[in-house]
């Protein structure tokens, strides 16, 4: 999800507050000028962000708007919280090396509830294919959702359907909505981030936007990427048994680790300092990137999140993410800063530091 | 959702029973013989239940699966219940008398909620936007979605954008998925329904389906209809108040009263008796019906549902329906009975009685 959503955290809060933050963090974000929706505004930067802001925040805000995380949190009337999320998928080819729209379309909902602190169980998908579109492929995307669905132990308990003309769609989207319960006693928010706080990532940047680009066969480069898509609720279990503590998760898809650490800056007020030399960055991905000029910190993850923690519980946090099969390259990447306030540095490897901006435009377009 | 959805109820039921009863449904259902998908697929009919059967029910098979309701009932660890239910929107023009795509988005996922017997409270809102589309008509749209949710008493929490390439997508499509809680004590269930039971009508049949197909403007007709798309939620609470012995609700979406009623007759294992001259109908709707030759049985609603109460019960929950605005038209139009088991018969006005089956075919593609 990230910057391309728009919403939420629990309706618990002095609406007052509410909307002095949202003012407070919509002051710092892109404004919307255009007339015309653009593949960048559904690319998780920029543009996305500024078109959530003039369009979806202007109209449903609520106090429900606030934390602009991956999932809303909901408290029920007996005072259980659940979280609710909800992803389209449409991504091209619809197979590729690592995954498929199927195992995405678990994996990306799940991920944005397991960011919430929550422990995924339901799933609700909604097809919209075209007409003609052949039903054994529909059927190996539904084998895939359902093995994905079994390895991440929720249950797809309801759906949709719909056909429109052939012509009128591009052979399937998928759209899954998740919801899970958040154990008590679990507060992951923007607000309780700290000056000294560490920034941990779970693994290597940008193989999912490199194994989707190569899979489509536009570009004369051949390389053994592979999608990194997976369902991260195991490996944000064993974080927060280790780092109670843990301040906010975000997984790194659209906008990548880039996008993803403005957003965190933007809503915790604070800076973020990145350091060059500790991303993690596959060598074949970093190649392609090179070749293709796009910088791995903008490149759509689809099983890499960044964990704010506390600066004494780091080591015992990162210690329990490379204790998993997905977090073996986990890294301390970062920390937060005071100044520059609301902004992301790179210190680089030659000693200097840069500023990183959001993503602007969309060098992947259909990438999830 | 109807027959185009697969599936639910809570996982809280003996696994056996439940593959048993999916076994005694599915003999009756229609067979997927298809290679490839139709519009008819996606029309809520007899090719509908046959694609769900074959793809969905097979590859997600779980003890949720078994009402194949409007919702999933979902039972969370504190005993708290939850209803989920999901919808894709692809109604073309987007625009119609009585209504929008923003607005159905709304009503409809509320009201696969509202069936399922929870207050709606929360939603999803997922888009895939075409490249080059208006930002002045998705903030339309949105507002209407607002407007809608502010009426119904839900609020939009959390949500995605994506975009594709021009000619990728039709415009827009949206995709809402609704959570709601479920009052102690209910449980609308179609395996409550017993011999005797009355049938009430909300209201009168077709108008949506047909003030879609006149906004098309290929007919050489003109009327003055408009959709009834509308957030029944208040009409059933009123009904389960003054009838709370209610077995069981359905919207009469996709695929119409006719279909809805073959659904029921499937999963309780009884017939449906229908009075035809007591299924209310606008004369506009009837004239403009019999022109095209559909029958307003199958076409579609998205402000109208049928109950199955009590037959002590159905005088006062018919005068509760009535008491509201979006019931005034209701009736009791017909009863529960032995046999023909799973089927249901239409007594016609002529004193005969001819059999009415599942939709066949799409007659009205993208209306919803």
């Amino acid at each position: 999800m990230n910057a391309g959503d728009y919403l939420s955290s629990g309706p618990r809060f002095a609406e007052g507050k509410v909307i002095e933050r949202i003012e407070s963090f919509r002051r710092r974000r892109p404004r919307l000028l255009d007339d015309h929706v653009t593949l960048a505004h559904g690319a998780g930067g920029k543009a996305s962000a500024a078109l959530v802001d003039a369009v979806f925040m202007e109209a449903f805000r609520n106090p429900a708007l606030e934390s602009l995380g991956d999932s809303a949190v909901l408290t029920l009337p007996g005072g259980e919280r659940i979280a609710m999320s909800t992803d389209s998928f449409v991504v091209q080819p619809r197979r590729f090396p690592g995954g498929s729209i199927g195992r995405l379309a678990i994996h990306g909902t799940c991920n944005d509830l397991a960011m919430a602190g929550a422990v995924p169980a339901w799933i609700s998908a909604a097809f919209v294919l075209e007409e003609g579109f052949a039903i054994a492929e529909l059927k190996e995307v539904v084998a895939d959702m359902a093995d994905a669905a079994a390895e991440a132990d929720v249950h797809v308990v309801t759906g949709d359907t719909k056909v429109v003309p052939k012509g009128a769609a591009d052979g399937m989207f998928v759209t899954t909505t998740g919801a899970g319960v958040i154990p008590a006693g679990r507060a992951l928010s923007a607000d309780s981030v700290r000056t000294g706080d560490k920034l941990l990532l779970s693994g290597s940047m940008g193989d999912h936007g490199m194994a989707v680009m190569l899979a489509r066969g536009d570009l004369a480069i051949e390389a053994d990427i592979h999608s990194d898509t997976a369902c991260l609720s195991p490996l944000v279990e064993l974080l927060l048994t280790a780092a109670p503590s843990t301040r906010w998760l975000r997984d790194a898809t659209r906008g990548g680790v880039g996008t993803v650490c403005n957003e965190l800056a933007q809503a915790c007020g604070l800076g973020v300092v990145l350091d060059e030399q500790r991303l993690p960055v596959q060598p074949m991905v970093n190649g392609a990137c090179e070749l293709l000029g796009i910088d791995p910190l903008y490149v759509a993850n689809e099983g890499k999140f960044v964990a704010v923690v506390a600066p004494e519980e780091a080591e015992a946090g990162l210690a329990a993410l490379r204790s998993h099969p997905l977090g073996v390259d986990a890294a301390e990447v970062g920390e937060i800063v005071t100044e520059p306030a609301e902004s992301v540095v790179l210190r680089t490897g030659f000693g200097g530091t840069r500023m990183v901006d959001m993503l602007v435009g969309d060098p992947l377009p259909r990438i999830c």
